[in-house]
């Protein structure tokens, strides 16, 4: 029995995130329907993100085990043969038996694309969010210096979340704008439900004038989802990458 | 009666090109639809370019005579509102009566993008062209610089067309790669039909070293379709831009 972690990109468009549920298809539905279809097996992957609705993944971590007798490294590209078009196995590896995706020490980068033009580019349509009115990048930036470090990020996590500590650490927070297309990335050892969503919704209203840079201190310490801004739109999102020690 | 002129961008994934015909949902006809929705008269436009089936746009360009009293710069705003999101129109001004957006002297610039790397990304798939092989970008550059200037394009055009006059002028072929992308720019006097993608086609087999870049003359030099490489698919293609003199 071998332990086989693979690396994945989706297009989540027109998935319901990754976690199997009732009411639409997901990627960790379709990845052991062709796992199981492949390896002859009953494949169950684990996988590390449970990305929402609409997500999008260019580095999503999942393991599973098998008795294949297909290299390790091989299995990608068969794998690949199965999958639609909009999920793509980029690694396959194997790994130590005892490696979980999510009880580990990670890094996980996601990055936010917000197309900010008088009128939307159809083609940037499925993996940008749209706003029109103009926004101050610079302010932005400044903003984005008073979330890096370690904080107690309550208030930038939705309601529905029960997890106990807020507490989380972010390496980088940068914003870059070319050609009418402001590119938000971020870097940390974890966050919580929504928290980049929430982040990114609250640096808009700063880009807006709505709030000035420095209210995100107070945001920050008020510990209260109602301060922060609203929660941007899924699509604009992309779990980049998700590093393990 | 005034002449409008529209810039519109689209994305060609779900159309069947810009031309009205009997097989499926064109750009002209949603848009005339639309136009004739909002406007309240019959409107019929007049295209500039007849992008194939599954070609994107930037910045086509199409005209129509209408006797609204919405000022010419509010018409996009207005016709966006009835338009799906896949199809946004740009810009919206008033033009001579005289202004045909086909018989005048225009420079077109065109894009490609080719996805170059092991395996697909999802999220690129719907706006680029997947090569698995690695290409020769350096050979790629190199063979350009003999498409640039004034030729007989004979080679490069489908045998379906039939114009007469095949001579055409290339301002300007540039190939650039950056993290797997390979994204070629031309801009012209004019082009024949399916030539961008018949040079692209050609480029690739530079790119393999299926053809030395000095093959690149030869082929011009025959002009025979049949000595210049394939037709590559319409989904990396986009018209960027329409220049008018």
């Amino acid at each position: 029995m071998k332990r086989i972690k693979l690396v994945i990109a989706y297009d989540g468009t027109n998935y319901c995130g990754w976690q199997i549920q009732p009411n639409g298809v997901t990627v960790e539905e379709v990845l052991n329907k062709a796992l199981t279809k492949l390896l002859k097996e009953e494949i169950v992957v684990i996988g590390a993100s449970r990305t929402d609705s609409g997500v999008h993944a260019l580095g999503n971590v999942a393991v599973f085990d098998t008795n294949t007798t297909i290299p390790p490294e091989k299995i990608c590209y068969a794998l690949n043969q199965q999958l639609p078009g909009d999920i793509r196995i980029l690694e396959s590896c194997e790994v130590s038996s005892e490696f979980h995706p999510r009880y580990c020490d990670t890094t996980k980068t996601y990055r936010y694309m917000i197309s900010n033009r008088r009128i939307e580019i159809p083609t940037q349509r499925l993996y940008s969010h749209f706003v029109y009115f103009p926004l101050d990048v610079q302010a932005m930036k400044e903003a984005a210096t008073y979330i890096e470090g370690e904080h107690d990020f309550k208030s930038f996590c939705s309601k529905r979340s029960q997890v106990e500590n807020t507490v989380r650490t972010i390496y980088e927070l940068t914003v870059e704008e070319n050609c009418g297309m402001i590119e938000i990335t971020i870097r940390g050892n974890g966050f919580l439900y929504n928290m980049v969503r929430i982040i990114v919704g609250t640096l808009i209203r700063v880009g807006t004038h709505m709030y000035p840079p420095e209210y995100v201190k107070t945001i920050i310490e008020a510990k209260d989802r109602k301060k922060a801004g609203p929660k941007v739109p899924a699509k604009g999102l992309t779990l980049v990458e998700i590093k393990y020690q």
